[in-house]
């Protein structure tokens, strides 16, 4: 059982933000997510994307901003479950919550902050009938760890950046790496194709276009992938690993039923003080909340955080009062023993 | 009279954040503050000073986010009044707005958003009787242009950051520049400190310790200052401008007048859709403004810009449907005629 303070679902901006706020606050918190890394939209659907209206930052690519709120939480020592989906919820006798996930970590906190953002990101999958019996042996929807795929067969499908970005990384890890892709054309950043292109040439990537993965076979295991190809013929591949990267799509999915208020697709909070949903302890904040005037804004998420973990410091620590200091002022003590603080002004003579 | 779509009153983070936001809008903005820069606190208390908890930013100096928050904004052309303090604000017929600076200046808008922070930066003026005599006549309490100085015989006086930077600065802009303080310590960054040093050896900064500027002389524009010494001797100084650089403190001042309900020296608004006040179409952002949980950071100052340039829109286009647009996917049209926009993805074969 893992146990914080604050359980955060979903490693969006505004749940690794919130990482930050409550270390000020001294709270501990610990972040579900079921993408295998974190970033939510940013990291999933457009990493090498400028976004132009986070404050101060009159440009900055979406997975630099990531790396920037990881980097910045980093003191507060997060602990993540990555690649899980939180599936239920079960209120406890002292008000605090236990969290499931799909794979049965469970997780226990006094208070939740679902930052969920569209949803859990669940893989678009390809309609070959038996791929659900090579799922986890073999075939995945997105990799966690590249390195389980050295010295291996490995065959991604996609015609989008991370079938391209996927395949050229794997080009260094892999023994052998197919891509294969339904149309000729490939859509994503101009230097990725080119990449690809050259990795092509030299003989590092093997291109089967245009066609598509249409069977699966082996033993327990995955051993081979049946291709089709645009005159209807058929060939096998020997294959360790099937990845296909067709896009993962955000389904709000088992928060639904966890008997929060929902409206249009999204988690009703109290917006006049902290973000609270109708459930005391749970907290909903960024995309994933609603209230008059929501708007679905990064830098809305940021806010929302920072005043949820007000009211996440007085469930935790009841009757205690907190005094708000700035950071220029008093600083920051990291949970990993660091310090940072403004340089102090010198009082000195001049003579 | 200056013409605008949204008025803001103070150049703080706040305030110039609301620039970006309504430009996104397409609305114009026009900023009054009292001080002769931008920044408001971060600029006049702590521009050397690292800020820790602006998202995005792990470490970030105030007087770096004021820049970066300029540049983020700058293609939105907005107006400024410096060194003017909004003293009264008059509602038309048409319901839209006059405020009228301690100068004079009028500026007319539709709508009035106030982000002026703890108040209107005020200097602490020393107690010499004849000060007000001569003020704008060779006495200044703030910098607006250092090229005035160009040629001219300078008197600081001032034991703080301000006076040691400004004396730096004007060594190599003035013809003389003294520096007047009545401890021999001076309290600041220690490179600034290190630098005044350094130019008294030079015999670029004139040294005067402990001592005290106590009397001010001139015919209509100021000729002399008279220095009283530790051992209360006196002495006198040619001098054509005196600059006491004791601070500025903020003062609510006449906002206190308008007619907004005002609750622990803030004004209080409507926090549960878009900061408005109690006068419909003056909004108040960031530090100025109070309400349940109110938190004094500029992060929550940057949220309220944004949620009350929504309601600014509406006021200023009735009846108009805006849909929101991600900045990755429409990018920025400049009202400079500039665009920013993503690298677009390349649809394009490989063989
Ligand atoms: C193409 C594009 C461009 C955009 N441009 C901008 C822009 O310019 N400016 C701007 O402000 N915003 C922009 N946005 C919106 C912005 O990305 C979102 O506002 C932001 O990502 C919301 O952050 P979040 O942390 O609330 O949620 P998300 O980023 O959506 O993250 C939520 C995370 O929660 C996880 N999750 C949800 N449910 C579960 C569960 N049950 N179990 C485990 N994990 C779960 C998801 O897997 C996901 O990783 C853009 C969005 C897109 C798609
Ligand atoms: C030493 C120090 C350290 C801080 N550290 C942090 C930190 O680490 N993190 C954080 O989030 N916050 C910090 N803060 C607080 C932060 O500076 C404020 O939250 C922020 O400046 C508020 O921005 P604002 O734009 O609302 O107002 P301000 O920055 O106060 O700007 C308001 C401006 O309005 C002008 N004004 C007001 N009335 C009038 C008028 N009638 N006419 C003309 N002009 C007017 C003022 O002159 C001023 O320039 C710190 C503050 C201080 C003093």
């Amino acid at each position: 059982m893992i146990k914080t303070d604050i359980l955060i679902i979903g490693a969006g901006p505004t749940g690794l933000f919130t990482v930050f706020e409550a270390g000020l606050l001294k709270l501990k918190c610990h972040i579900i997510d079921a993408l295998a890394q974190p970033g939510g939209q940013l990291a999933e659907i457009y990493p090498k994307k400028p976004i132009y209206d986070i404050p101060g930052f009159p440009e900055v690519m979406a997975g630099e901003l990531v790396d920037n709120l990881l980097e910045q939480g980093k003191q507060f020592q997060p602990g993540f479950t990555l690649g899980e989906r939180a599936e239920t919820i079960e209120k406890q006798e002292d008000g605090s919550f236990i969290v499931t996930t799909n794979k049965g970590t469970q997780h226990h906190a006094p208070v939740v902050a679902i930052a969920g953002g569209l949803g859990s990101f669940e893989p678009r999958k390809p309609l070959i009938p038996n791929i659900h019996q090579f799922e986890d042996k073999g075939v995945a929807y997105m990799i966690k760890d590249p390195e389980v795929y050295r010295g291996k067969k490995v065959v991604i499908a996609g015609g989008g950046d991370s079938a391209l970005d996927w395949s050229i990384f794997l080009a260094d890890v892999a023994d052998e790496v197919t891509l294969i892709h339904r149309r000729n054309e490939f859509r994503g950043a101009l230097d990725s194709v080119e990449k690809v292109r050259e990795l092509k040439m030299l003989g590092k990537i093997n291109l089967v276009t245009p066609a598509e993965v249409v069977g699966l076979a082996g033993n327990d295991e995955l051993e081979q992938v049946v291709v089709e190809h645009a005159d209807k013929s058929q060939s096998t591949l020997e294959a360790d690993a099937f990845i296909p990267l067709f896009g993962l799509s955000p389904k709000l999915g088992p928060i639904a039923d966890w008997g929060l208020e929902i409206e249009k697709n999204a988690i009703k909070v109290d917006n006049s003080l902290d973000y609270q949903t109708n459930i005391p302890g749970v907290f909903a904040i960024g995309d994933v909340n609603t209230y008059p005037g929501k708007l679905k804004l990064i830098l809305c998420g940021f806010h929302e955080a920072t005043m949820m973990c007000q009211s996440a410091y007085q469930i935790i620590n009841p009757g205690k009062r907190y005094v708000m200091k700035y950071t220029t002022v008093s600083g920051i003590d990291g949970f990993d023993g660091t310090r940072k603080e403004a340089e102090k002004a010198v009082v000195q003579a001049i003579n």
